[in-house]
């Protein structure tokens, strides 16, 4: 990993984070414990429910995008959590088998005023499927410690 | 589970969901596989870190919840899923052992202008703790059949 502060997240940046497939087991794992609705956890009654077919929590959808921001985005340097997300939008329904593929665009830097030694970063997270579909949008804030704390 | 339909979400209802409490071992296996960051994988680690000791991945709490709207204000009879999330803030921090009380207050609900069948339900979710904190809050909108559709 890259130990990456506030300084190197520079607005207009695009983060390639990588790629990540929706597997079935895990798909009906996550939904059985966290959103058991039957399009999530039972491919037979998902073939006859409104997605014809089985279909990944949004939720899940986020938790797999989220690894690959771990890995690729944020730095365990430098990383404060998060206030909150906005603008979640689950475009397209992620299906068994589909391949995600995560990319991040900074948006907006702004040093903290209260707190000289962190900053906010807002980014657009898009994760687009092997169709070239986009499947999730949103728009993440993170708080980043800096490399050189502000005088 | 109560068969719920679109008639049955008015604008101003309120929907107790219920506890659930923030379990050590799970916040540690979700945010190892989601959103392994030391302050949510590590209690020794953690005690070090921002937080001054282990707190859930934000978005294990949103599962958490999620659990709690599947089974005390969703229903299996209607539920068409979501297109999207907005305004989700984490407030203050989870720890283990945090007991998370989940309360759902209908915003706004509108029939679909093209699908006669489903109507829109937005609602704002409020997660509190055990010391009656607000640590989640965020607006959710979900499809839902109606029980009879418009002419």
């Amino acid at each position: 990993m890259v130990a990456r502060y506030f300084e190197d997240y520079a607005v207009g940046a695009i983060f390639e984070c990588g790629k990540v497939v929706a597997d079935e087991a895990e798909i009906i794992a996550f939904a059985s414990r966290y959103d058991p609705q039957p399009f999530h956890i039972d491919s037979v009654l998902a073939a006859h429910g409104p997605y014809g077919g089985l279909i990944a929590s949004g939720w899940h959808t986020i938790a797999l995008t989220m690894r690959r921001l771990v890995e690729q985005y944020l730095s365990e340097a430098s990383s404060l959590g998060s206030p909150g997300i906005d603008e979640v939008r689950w475009l397209k329904p992620v299906r068994p088998g589909d391949e995600l593929r995560v990319r991040v665009v900074v948006l907006d830097a702004r040093p903290s005023r209260s707190k000289p030694d962190r900053g906010l970063i807002r980014a657009s997270i898009e994760v687009g499927n092997q169709r070239g579909e986009l499947v999730l949008t949103m728009v993440a804030m993170n708080l980043t410690l800096l490399r050189t704390p502000s005088a």
